[in-house]
């Protein structure tokens, strides 16, 4: 699998650009051949001149800096919240304008014959719908397609995707996303909502866009990886709360799966965020729909009112949820759809750009054909004029005044289809009819998943689990499955478990379902769980970046530091000569970021990254200079923080012959507190260090101090359990 | 403060014990007249032992114990959902009786004339049920008194504070809260329940219980804090999740007060107890009622159906939420409320047990009479039989077929006040009678609060905040503010936050007020934050315990390792003389609980317990045994397990001057690979370090990696930021 993992690359495309592997840093590097898989630091480097700083700062300036971190998450759940009712308005009215043609189309023809006709039209539309977003996807930006989750998962957990939060990323996620929607795709618009909101928080918190090439000097003091990250955590969340109207599914979305710490101060502010983002879109939302102030559409996805009264189950409903969860149809489907996911991801790799447009294509055509048929042989004919607000009526062959019962469904985006499967009163659908629907509307769904397109999974898993539902329900005569298996599937396929749940029950707006909610998320993630992992997971490991899970193998307690660092190590002295810096950085077979700095007899004395000793070197703070000009300026935090995150390459750095002679002083700049571990330390030791202080170097020494390794991310997230105990996983390596 | 504050024990008795400290761990000590404040120590030891049988352990070995913290969680919420509806039958049955009696009581003297006969029947009633509570609280386990959450915060937080998680403990909470609250005290049986789940957790997962002085030989892998902490924090969810229906407040209350690590495979367990505990509670009340198998009461507190018509607001409206959080009587009234707690609390400790007792008894005459005023001077009438169902209908001086509305409100257990005051129609009650009212119960609620008995402060904070609800709503005709002046008022006195938030959304059934309810809790906790610390806070702080907030003082980046730690260190040599060991450990000037072990040059080589040293010395592991008696049983972790968590003193192990002359090799037992830090690292550095791995002690080294000193979790607890910067606590010091 490794061996598949390198040739995949996060876009889905690959091997057009042959050298290229997932974890580039950014363009530049191309250009230079070299390859970096990048981590983040979420520890701070904390060198005297970030202590000086620090130690500078009183506590009202302290007080302004939480102020302003208040600010950013109120900004960010704005946007945030501005974007989801941009992407929602978007797709209503271009969606509108489609099935506004195609009905008048098939009413034209509905009468003389020929309603083929109808459906090239629709199939061409979506065609030429989603060639936009995919021609955007494809050739702009790779990185925009599909959900963005995993990214997001990715950088939460300390992975650097490149490029994965920039704003030239979002305008095109934001543009495919509706593009894919409108063009009918198995697609939903709030995977997408997640990532867009985490760009966003990227982007604000730190005054300024790579993009734009703008720099508004603001915010400065939060230029480092890890205010980012906690900032990128409210955008998530954010993001979660305007796709899905769940501010408390947000937070606990970006807890679940980005902060290994929780802190209460910084919990609360991505609730504020999450709540802004709500609130805006909502806000938003009712001047849109002319209802100024009625605050009735928290979110993108709207399940409909469930009333209380239509909502109840009874104990003997329980064993059945939880049998729904363990090895209903759920799990056996969704076992097959993660497997067929897998399969291809796994064969994406072989497409050229172009090639992906036209696939992206021909599945838009195929799913509106699909979408027709179901129409066509449907003869249930309903009467026109019930207060359920039917947008697109079609009467087809059904006589004057009735209308397709089916095409509520299949004639709509695949949002309002789930509604129509949720809502629409028993015997509305022919079992048979539904059953074939489920069955290509899945191999639909698995076949966009890996689209060039920026899409979302969320919909389509919740369409089919709801399709399956009413199948079941027909069979059954079971009314609440619907709900559940819509449930059931989702969190197969998604795997998250507490927030899911919370969304779920603030998308219904009722909590009476809240535990058989729980119940089948439960069992549906035990079950799961032991078959094969969730959908965003086997997404990550294919891509083989150095994600760390929660826990330390169980049974690697036979490893020690010694074992899993990376030794030996390139030291740097206090007081280095410049060549020796600039040979090392420059040495493309051995890539590192981080660099012990070592006293005499290599104890340790500290820990430079390369990042800073790169500034450095721009900035030539070589001893030599201080001493003839002193009037030169110190160097300050700022020049570091106006570097970050894009720190130019080494190579694009003149350094003269007689400069190479010079020394370097680190002093100023290491981390002289790096934390250090003795090499006996076993691995869920160092596991745990990692994991909850969010490291990225770990020095290593031995009982004199003396360095003899350092354990870095990928070192950890090499060791992963099999079948049959510990296994050493091939990450991208360089 | 701090000076006050050392006289404050736990229990609200502390000068009758004078030499007693809050931080005794047992009365061993206390006869010892050993004074030893103690943390827990969230680290694993790893020594060669630990080590050696994590080794032998297989992958399958592994998911056994898995499983069986599955099986362990679902037993903790199954026995606390027990608790809870014991609890909950047990007030309805003696409440009930109560009531009945003075309900024909007052019938019978309405028309004679007398009432004041029913008054002190009244009166009396309830004092002979408090009487009982305040003498087993009083008497028995004094620190059953109060909800328990503090405690529970500082178990969660790392500080141990003696006798918390006994059975017996768990014995005198349940009966002391029944009776409070048949007692009509102006308490709430939730907190509690929160405490009593905790207790189950401990002592469910330890397998044993030293109470009962029985061990049953199960579960002996989990007998370490670490694991230990983890199951209370589902025993916490759990009680949460009984009290109020709210399976994920549950799980968010124990996220946000305890773990500092949020760990997915950890949150799935937590979330298991929570929905087995409310379930549990659920099924067995529902058969009671007579309805088996209708799980329509989730939680002990039932606000009843909020309808979802009913519970509507406009956007206008949104300001006032926040205003009404801001600056709205709630905080004004929460300013005074937590000043007078304060008092009241410092005040406490001039009391002795009969004096308590006596005390309480008072109390609930007081709140009887209130009640009976209020009722007295109503004189609203309503019609009989109307469909909600009033339970012990007063005529008083109504008409025949109508019975006194006030009397449905506060000739009731507090709960149901609260209750009524939501939903009763508007103009039911009297502007004036409702103003006095409140005020009378709020000054009890204060003096209730630092009574000797088992009540929560939840139900009466409620009660409160919706009697000015309904005052403002009666002078602003602003229908929502019932609600959200409970909210305000209880977030602005427990400060809990998210947790809270999704409580109330759970324990209403509705989701329509989410929104509001965060905005109204978030400005609360702002404002309150400004002025004053919550309820708990102060309450910990009141103990001077060595509670670590999660993060370190913004300012305290002056301040490294070297100033904060305490030095110099008592260290121990790899292989040291008994004799020396006994000495340190039975010195009572200096008690430490961990040691650095060194070798020569005090290199550090390890770190070993105080709880290690006595199970070594209580077996005799003396080198010169080992070697002249080979059969001698090696020392396994088992006999560690056995110790825990009440190793004995060192005063009982009687060591004879022979033996003193012996070596001990500690090589096998110290934790070889410890924590340190150099003696430059920053305090928030070492801070962070602490909180995320719940450290006890870092060793701090130089360069050398000598041992310099030993940071402990009081040494950092010691500063905090007060309105002018950085102070320095005084700590109950031994």
């Amino acid at each position: 699998m490794a061996n598949i993992a390198k040739k995949v690359s996060w876009s889905g495309r690959g091997d057009d650009r042959g050298e290229r592997t997932p974890l580039l840093n950014g363009d530049e590097e191309v250009k230079n051949n070299r390859q970096v898989p990048d981590t983040l630091d979420y520890d701070n480097s904390e060198n005297q001149l970030f202590l000086e700083e620090e130690r500078r700062m009183s506590h009202m300036g302290f007080r302004c800096l939480e102020i302003r971190r208040w600010v950013i998450c109120g900004l960010i759940g704005f946007l945030t919240g501005l974007i989801a009712c941009m992407i929602d308005i978007a797709v209503e009215k271009l969606a509108g304008y489609k099935y506004f043609a195609v009905k008048q189309n098939i009413e034209k023809y509905t009468e003389l014959g020929g309603l083929s006709i109808s459906l090239i039209l629709w199939a061409v539309l979506n065609s030429a719908f989603v060639m936009f977003g995919a021609i955007a996807v494809a050739f702009v930006e790779p990185i925009a397609a599909g959900s963005g989750i995993p990214q997001i998962k990715c950088f939460l957990n300390g992975v650097k995707i490149p490029r994965v939060v920039r704003l030239k990323t979002l305008v095109i996620k934001v543009f495919g996303v509706i593009c894919s929607v409108a063009g009918g795709l198995a697609v939903g618009k709030e995977g997408p909502m997640i990532h867009s909101g985490a760009v966003m928080a990227a982007g604000v918190s730190q005054g300024r866009s790579t993009s734009l090439k703008k720099d508004f000097k603001i915010f400065e003091y939060f230029r480092r990886d890890t205010e980012k990250r906690d900032f990128v955590s409210a955008g998530a969340a954010a993001g979660v709360s305007a796709a899905f109207g769940a501010p408390v599914g947000g937070v606990l979305f970006s807890l679940e799966e980005g902060a290994s710490f929780w802190n209460q101060l910084l919990t609360w502010r991505i609730f504020f965020a999450s709540m802004v983002s709500t609130f805006t879109l909502n806000f938003f939302l009712s001047i849109y729909h002319g209802k100024p102030g009625e605050l009735s559409s928290p979110g993108l996805i709207n399940f409909g009112r469930f009333d209380s009264d239509s909502v109840q189950y009874n104990l003997y409903e329980i064993p059945l949820f939880i049998i729904m969860g363990a090895l209903g149809e759920g799990n056996v489907t969704l076992h097959w759809l993660l497997r067929f996911s897998h399969a291809v991801l796994c064969l994406r790799y072989i497409h050229r750009p172009c090639l992906q447009v036209m696939e992206a294509m021909l599945v838009a055509a195929v799913t509106a054909t699909v979408s027709f048929a179901m129409i066509y042989f449907s003869n249930d004919c309903q009467p026109l004029g019930q207060d359920k607000a039917e947008e697109y009526p079609l009467q087809l062959f059904c006589a004057d005044g009735e209308y397709n019962s089916m095409a509520t469904a299949f004639f709509n985006t695949p949002e309002r289809s789930v509604r129509s499967l949720f809502h629409n009163p028993p015997g509305t659908y022919n079992p048979v009819t539904l059953g074939v629907f489920t069955l290509a509307y899945f191999f639909l769904a698995v076949w966009t998943y890996g689209l060039t397109v920026s899409a979302g999974v969320f919909i389509p898993s919740l369409l089919i689990g709801a399709a399956w539902g009413r199948l079941f329900g027909i069979l059954l005569s079971f009314i609440a499955s619907t709900w559940f298996c819509c449930v059931n599937l989702t969190g197969g396929i998604v795997r998250m478990t507490l927030s899911l749940t919370v969304i779920m029950i603030e998308a219904t707006g009722n909590v009476t379902y809240g535990f058989p909610i729980m119940l089948v998320l439960m069992t549906a993630k035990i079950v799961g769980d032991y078959f094969i992992e969730g959908l965003y997971d086997i997404h990550i490991k294919l891509q083989s970046v150095p994600f760390l899970h929660w826990d330390a193998p169980p049974t690697s307690h036979w490893l020690t530091a010694r074992e899993v660092m990376s030794s030996p190590v390139t030291c740097f002295n206090r007081v280095e000569k410049v060549g020796r810096i600039v040979d090392v950085l420059s040495n493309t077979s051995t890539i590192h970021n981080g660099f012990p700095v070592v006293a005499h007899t290599r104890k340790i004395c500290g820990l430079i990254l390369r990042s800073q000793l790169i500034v450095l070197l721009k900035h030539k703070v070589f001893v030599e200079r201080a001493s003839s000009r002193l009037s030169q300026r110190k160097l300050q935090l700022k020049d570091f923080r106006d570097a970050y995150p894009r720190f130019p390459p080494i190579q694009s750095i003149h350094v003269s012959q007689d400069e190479r002679e010079c020394m370097m002083d680190l002093t100023e700049f290491m981390n002289p507190t790096p934390y250090t571990v003795p090499q006996e330390t076993s691995l869920p030791r160092v596991f745990k260090l990692f994991r909850a202080l969010g490291l990225r170097h770990l020095v290593v020494v031995d009982n004199e101090n003396r360095v003899v390794g350092l354990v870095t991310r990928k070192d950890l997230a090499r060791y992963h359990v099999g079948k049959d105990g510990l296994e050493e996983l091939h990450l991208a390596q360089t």
